[in-house]
């Protein structure tokens, strides 16, 4: 028989999942400017260490990436997006720890788990 | 040694988690009625889909409850919450298929992984 | 004496730009394809037209911008933003009627009143 | 002969709009306590106040209904909405000072248009 059933280590990783989601879908497209970018970023952290399990959020905005990005356009700030961002969640799960992150890879922003301790033997 | 790189069937559980942190995340909000939640239902479901790694995402509004909340309010819509919704995602990830669903418990929208086939033994 | 007391026109230019607002900040990082585009159209036209003094939203998804940007990028979908879109918004305020539109100028995606009938004289 | 096009003042107004709209749909959602609303509210301010003819911005948190419904509900978290909020925004257009305000009237987040200056005779 097999056990379909999740793991608790499964479900810390869902737990990491559903942060990133929220993260970027909530905070995607809002208006950014080097200026701003550290009270979006302090804003994002606190949000999300709101959510269960998540014992850490660290927001790091790409200010130089940024700074082009206004650079090429015609206004003084533009929309938040995933290249301008790079993101660690940590999450703590009935004594599992997941890390996540995200970071550009190949040009596109990439969510993905570092590492699944405490799994249950 | 302890291996910490997660599994395949970990790391499909953390794409379903987001898919459920983006559908929830970004369409939480939007202006919804009796008349336009198939609407927003279709375009949460394709939209998700569009994903990676996204097999199918089943939204449906909760009509009952929607038009309960607009009774109570003082306007002929409100806004999208998770109480009005009830979601299942399934998700393919290199042979690992997760089912996750968000539905209300004890008042609260609850997300949760359903069933996770297909470890590698 | 100057009175600083909002027209109706005034009031239903306000109500024209809430509903943009709304619009954009809503579904702007929406996860979009072609084969998705016009359910997120239809939801939103059907979003907004809930709120209050909102007569019709028409969304058109430039849909050889999408095709060309997804062509562009590495992944078959792209993030919903205003250089994919045109709307019109028409409201009706206290028997004033205001056009507004939204579409590209100069390459970026630029919010704007068309017409105000219906000022009182 | 009618003239329909828009005055400065009625452009103002549309500004004004569009920035509350932005505001509410771009944050609304978010999870909060009462540890993070500053940091919410901050960011809120600064995101909005980078957008054209902007002014100023500013965001209160009504911090007794926050906690109030947190008391209620299972979590030590909740979702932004408009309840929450009390909101400010100036806009300066063209010679044009609008001031609008979003505040709860009858059980309702009411945006609303407070003054409008400067417009020409």
């Amino acid at each position: 028989m097999t056990d379909t059933a999740p793991t608790d280590a499964e479900a810390a990783c869902f737990e990491a999942g559903i942060k990133f989601g929220s993260l970027y879908h909530q905070f995607a497209g809002t208006p950014v400017s080097p200026d701003s970018a550290d009270s979006v970023a302090t804003a994002m952290e606190e949000a999300i260490e709101n959510q269960p399990h998540c014992r850490a959020v660290e927001v790091d905005v790409r200010e130089d990436e940024l700074a082009a990005a206004i650079a090429d356009g015609g206004a003084d700030y533009t929309e938040l997006t995933g290249r301008f961002l790079e993101v660690e969640i940590v999450i703590d799960y009935e004594g599992c720890e997941v890390v996540a992150r995200m970071e550009m890879e190949d040009g596109y922003p990439l969510m993905r788990l570092e590492s699944v301790e405490g799994r249950s033997s």
